[in-house]
């Protein structure tokens, strides 16, 4: 069970960091002097990592410009057999129908053997359905993202707002590897979600580089054990200035995002 | 510019048929029995479809699910040195925010070379436009799309609906190579986007295996210069019974339906 995963994870590691491996890889080539490959520079930087963060998000967009599908397996592997404890989030932000949506599923899941995907829920519920038939994998909705147009359709419907409805309609569906993503830079809307959501896990992106508070966001998505927020750190870890000690740094930064977030 | 030749291309083969190659590898592998590879039976695929399809699709979680990113690249590649009078749309509904959205225009517009790409807008205006900055490049933005489900978020909003808004502001946009998705089984739906984005292009799926009535789109959807819509076909052309002549049944089907969406 992903939930299960996670929070024995977060626990562990006292954090409820989530490093975001959002590698760009022309950016980060320039770092990239004493590894041979692409794969011993991300294996790096989960290594620098491992310690700090509760999972790992891949973001798939990096690897798929490159036509690096292939190294982005294989890091999934990696993680997975040197860090069995720690669950892997593939950011793939998903949506289609049918036998389409099927086909995602088996994407993340099998191809990737990632333990969780995001989903994007614009095409309606049975497009989320053949993700949620994978029962121990996580899949995590878009439901109020941090940036600045997020409200456009997500705030449609003024009193009744689309992203409460889905927040509403994961709340009913009552299963633990269903989280949500809210945004860091959308404090109103993560204390509605955490009141019409109280028992759901929430991702949270956009602290670091996108400019939300940490302090403003435990607050509002923490519950009262101490979980039900996983908070993303992607650039603001491993997208250092050009240092000889790079991979240094990204675990010193690591540490530093971890203990902010620590748990008890 | 996606849109001219997309056009010129309709006007060529007298048809608004889009050949959806939705190909389900594991399923077509039965009817593979003279071809030494994948490659080869797509490229079967768009050699029987090429005198009737004005565009074609590719739909990505078909390659994606199964770790053949590269033979999507190769057909492409193909389709667009054998067949340059005919544009290609990679079917990836992306979504996402910032730098990953600017990933996700390369992926589709550098790394596979499409014309056109489909695109979910949940996530907000400043989530597209990364796709537009390719101005000679199509982006087609679902709209109200044919699954049963749909009109959970599409329809939210009651009196201006999400998939209103969205048809709204496509048309403001003045883009012409800016098109919406909406599906063959949302007759109300149809008109009213014809109405609100009178000059916009609009890419029609849901015909055939999923139930949508032709004529009753065609009614809708098409401008009186005959053009406007695209009409999509995948299951019903290229998942024929186990026949020995394949091909020459899919070569058969698609001139039906071509003619059946004839622009003269």
């Amino acid at each position: 069970m992903f939930l299960d995963t996670l929070e024995a994870s977060a626990r562990r590691v006292n954090s409820c960091l989530c490093v975001g491996l959002d590698i760009n890889w022309l950016e980060m080539s320039a770092y990239d002097t004493d590894s041979s490959s692409l794969l011993d520079f991300a294996k790096s930087l989960v290594q620098s990592t491992s310690q700090h963060a509760c999972v790992f998000k891949f973001n798939h967009a990096f690897f798929a410009a490159q036509g690096l599908e292939e190294q982005l397996a294989r890091i999934i592997a990696y993680v997975k057999e040197s860090y069995p404890d720690t669950p892997v989030i593939l950011d793939a932000k998903r949506g289609d129908i049918g036998n389409t949506a099927e086909r995602y599923a088996e994407e993340a899941f099998i191809r990737y053997n990632a333990d969780a995907v995001t989903v994007n829920p614009y095409l309606g519920w049975d497009s989320v359905e053949p993700f949620l038939r994978y029962r121990d994998k996580g899949v995590i909705l878009l439901c109020r993202t941090s940036n600045e147009d997020s409200g456009w359709i997500q705030e449609a419907g003024k009193d009744h707002p689309v992203y409460l409805m889905v927040a509403e309609r994961v709340h009913q569906e009552e299963n633990p590897n269903l989280l949500l993503v809210v945004g860091a830079t959308q404090l109103e809307a993560l204390s509605q979600v955490r009141q019409i959501a109280p028992s759901t896990t929430l991702l949270v992106p956009g602290i670091g580089a996108q400019g939300g508070d940490l302090t403003a966001v435990l607050q509002r998505a923490r519950r009262s054990d101490g979980l039900g927020v996983i908070i993303n750190c992607s650039r603001s870890i491993i997208a250092h200035p050009d240092t000889d000690d790079y991979f240094f740094q990204v675990a010193e930064s690591a540490a530093e995002y971890a203990q902010l977030m620590s748990i008890q």
